[in-house]
């Protein structure tokens, strides 16, 4: 059962599947209303109008039970083109139904049912050939409301989800992605590791990093900052909050309203908070003139920023309505350009290998155009567009970096290479995105003095090296499940003595490691080693240092690390080089 | 003349001379009014309404001439009483007197007027005997608009700024602190040497960190982090923005409400800038339950505040609308409060020794105390204040800090200890506090379980460890006239190349330093090295490498500090491992 699919094929099983579903439900609850069921890119679902029947989890045993009852008997799916009439006189009793054969004849075309086994449903079509062979491989998953066609306005409906495979195998090796994903959760991870927590009180979509959550930050920003500077960008400090002019001056206003939050209203002033930082460092750069000999002038930040979401989109560290952006505004002759862009991939590649990303497996680019025909959503120069097109694609083609482009995805100031990644659930999402910038330019007057002493403008490059701090860490939370390198780990050491006898000498060791700024506990209470070890497994610390009577008549630690059962008994010296190393290299 | 003079007859002397700037100014401008002339802190000023007849800073030295003139003639001041028909009368042209008069006439006050020389004014009295012998080291200093009673409703007046001192060596040295001060202030220093700009389009208040600036600012604001944690503070990162109603539970809101910004409506709630951290903590702390093991649990952070300052009370980095804190809150038990304070007033000092401020000389301590009174501004629990109370002055007189006390100045939740500094000008200023809180913890349910088990209410200790980074900068700025300590200082290092024929040389060593992590510029410019040398000196680079013909040869740098001209040949190796030590050891 193992021959590949077609994702046509999937589909038309899980299409299928959802059909089986709505049979076995309409058997165990003749009530219920069937509404519609598609099949979608991990499984397929249905949703229904239970009315006052009870259901819940549970349920969905019983459910998939008579899902594989009524499947022995299911042979290939009857078409059946009917009339409007006789159509809506099958459902006489279901509005939602009726709703849909409504708009089907509106839009002129045909009526079709689809039979198989006993069940009749409304339905375009696009099922497997055998059922009854062909669909064993299923599984119900979870419940949750859903609106009627989405819309807060209508009744809440119950989506019951599922998926389904060609082989035991597939779906096997789903479940467990599955399963690892909610055991790798940000969410769940966060809280048990006691990295951060939300308070209701203080607002929603708004973190409160504990000290564990902190140190991991500050690394991360620490990391961040120093490599920027390394690399020749230069670190600046601009406000959180801005007069509103400030955006409508940078033309962001119009198009950005919906994200921003509403002003707040100082003496004769509206300030905002701000969602972008392009028109602060504008506005530094134009509080000095400059030479062509300062550019590229790379004006970098950490930055808050404040976005509007829902606060039924808010998620974790993910959907949050404040974040911190590794913001960067490249202020740089149009000649620079190329070489700029492609400095900045090549630091955007660097960080992610750090986190053990590598680019063209992990990482994957997209090129987002313009429309030269669109000059309500693209600022119109024709000229301009095709320069910085060609100047990104140029780079990706010229860096041996696979790409795909995508029309109409740019910026309303110029195009962009999104870096996409897939994160642990598999779903793609852009990760980091660098665009070409010559609207703000103009906007800003930016100017530089060229070699013979006349004025001219920059082009602008504005990029992220790792994103949004937040999203960064639940992303690394996921990946490592917990397990940070050692220069991230919130507690880098745990020493552990066997008994109170040598609390003395693993305090010593303490404070040796201390000096050394590693970020060390003792576990000093009157526990058993074993119960030591898993806790300090449980807190996932990537060295434990169990110290005993060898250890204090040797002046060694036994060196246990949180994958294995071995003990490696080494100098304190030793140990502590070996972990410095590993911190400096940042070692994964 | 230089025999001491008690402050009293030093106001005498400066209210004299305001007389005496009166009686000038109406010999030459016959249609002023005078209105009133007090002695201040550091001299004494005169507000007249000159109506349309012009006034500049020029008008200053014809003003002070005629005064040296007038005062020759000038005896003791005769004091007559007058009735209020006759004051009146004598002030007939002059609604600012009158109205004054008529205050006077109110409260039952007598009315006198005194004479010196030929002039008469409305006053109190409080003058020297001998205005011709002894009021002859004076100066006039400035021109400034204010309004009438202080009031902008009222209208705008000019007054005219002086000092006088008992003897020409004091009035000098005044002068030369004052001309220091004028060019060591924070707002001119950080524009000359690019530290930080204002936009307006960006808005009032909100300084833009130049790379320089924010250079010293991240140093700092490391330095603040690193040491915190060493102590055993645990760093934490909580939201800017919380929800209204975390204010109205901390109880901060009626006593901070126009102290804080307007609020900003999202979805159905109500979102402020926070102007404290404290209830951001005490959330923080309240997500997990604590044993009396965890005490104290000192959570600290770098916390960006918005309080609201009027436009024309903002300056420079000293009064801003957004400002970033070194807070901490240190949740105790009771018994741990004192040693908790010691251990806060030991890191304050060791801060403020770094930058070059000796405890008892440049700084001093205020116990600022509640009133059992006062229910309405004080939380009304006198035990709590007591014990408090006692702790605080304990701590000082145990330490043998020198203190005062000073009677209502606490916050509503407890007492406080005021660490006393004065700035450049002399003007002595709240600098850091420590408060003692026993209102909070319960307001927010704070809970510990001791060591039986049961349940108890810790306190709380306030504090921050070098105040608000703007602040300090604003400080350090003064204080060094610019010129950094080599570890803050935003270039560490400029090489100088006596000409383009050692620029590859210049270019190796400037490769090197880079490499240890020095911040560090290379003048490639064709100038000569005299140029090099006084641009370098300007931008008060603490080390200039100048390299010639002999320094290639022997693979040395000449070593010039931004404060001499000696210059000292070195190996590199050792100008490295020199400067490294400067930088490690924080050297002033």
């Amino acid at each position: 059962m193992n021959e590949q699919h077609s994702q046509e094929e999937l589909e038309k099983l899980r299409h299928s599947a959802a059909h089986l579903l709505a049979a076995a439900v309409m058997e165990l609850y003749p009530e219920a209303k069937p509404t519609i069921g598609p099949a979608t890119d991990e499984g397929f679902y249905y949703d229904f109008d239970f009315g006052s029947a009870p259901i819940n989890e549970d349920s969905l045993v019983e459910i998939e039970k008579k899902m594989r009852f009524l499947v022995k008997n299911w042979g290939a799916f009857e078409r059946q083109e009917v009339s409007a009439e006789v159509a809506l006189q099958n459902y006489r009793y279901n509005s939602y139904k009726t709703e849909l054969i409504d708009e089907i004849v509106q839009s002129g075309e045909v009526l079709t049912l689809y039979k198989s086994g006993n069940f009749v449903d409304l339905c375009r079509g696009g099922h497997i050939e055998k059922p009854s062979v062909n669909l064993k491989y299923f599984k119900l998953l979870s419940l949750a409301g859903a609106y009627w066609r989405g819309s807060e306005r209508n009744k809440m409906l119950t989506r019951i989800y599922g998926t389904a495979f060609f082989s035991q195998q597939e779906l096997d090796e789903y479940l467990k992605m599955k399963a690892e994903a909610k055991e790798r959760d940000h969410r769940k991870l966060g809280k048990e590791l006691g990295l951060f927590v939300f308070s209701d009180t203080v607002g929603k979509g708004l973190p409160l990093w504990t000290a564990k959550g902190a140190t991991i930050r500050r690394e991360l920003e620490r990391f961040v900052v120093d490599e920027e500077i390394k690399r020749g960008y230069q670190h600046v400090y601009t406000p959180d909050i801005a007069n509103l002019d400030l955006y409508k001056k940078s033309g962001h206003y119009p198009y950005y309203k919906e994200s921003m939050y509403a002003p707040i209203q100082i003496e004769e002033e509206e300030y905002m908070l701000r969602p972008m930082t392009c028109p602060h460092h504008f506005e530094l750069y134009n509080a000095h003139p400059h030479s062509y000999k300062e550019l590229p002038m790379r004006i970098a930040e950490l930055a808050k920023l404040y976005r509007f979401e829902k606060s039924g989109e808010l998620t974790g560290l993910i959907r949050v309505r404040s974040f911190c952006l590794a913001d960067s505004h490249i202020v740089c002759m149009k000649s620079q350009a190329k070489s700029e862009i492609n400095g900045v991939l090549d630091l955007i590649e660097y960080m992610a290998q750090t986190f053990g990303l590598q680019p063209g497996v992990d990482l994957s680019y997209r090129l987002s155009l313009g429309d030269r025909a669109d000059d309500k959503k693209y600022f119109k120069d024709d000229a301009s567009w095709d320069f910085a097109e060609d100047a990104l694609r140029q780079v990706l083609q010229e860096r041996g970096s696979k790409f795909v482009e995508a029309e109409k995805e740019a910026a309303f100031y110029g195009p962009k290479i999104d870096v996409q990644m897939r994160n642990v659930n598999g779903k793609e999402d852009t990760a980091f995105t660098v665009q070409y910038d010559f609207v703000m330019p103009q906007r800003f007057d930016l100017q530089y003095v060229n070699e013979n002493g006349a004025v001219e403008q920059p082009v602008v490059i504005h990029r992220s090296s790792i994103g949004a701090i937040e999203r960064t860490i639940a992303f690394l939370i996921e990946t490592f499940s917990g397990k940070f390198p050692v220069w991230l780990a919130p507690v880098q050491v745990k020493i552990l003595p066997i008994s109170d006898k040598y609390l003395d000498y693993a305090q010593e060791v303490y404070s040796q490691l201390l000096r050394e700024n590693i970020r060390v506990e003792l576990d000093n209470r009157s526990e058993r080693l074993q119960a030591k070890i898993r806790d300090a497994q449980m807190e996932k610390v990537p060295y434990m240092l169990v110290v005993g009577e060898q250890e204090v008549a040797d002046k060694t630690v036994a060196v246990r690390s949180r994958d294995t059962k071995e003990q490696n008994v080494v100098s304190i010296t030793d140990f502590l080089a070996n972990i410095k190393s590993e911190i400096q290299e940042r070692k994964l």
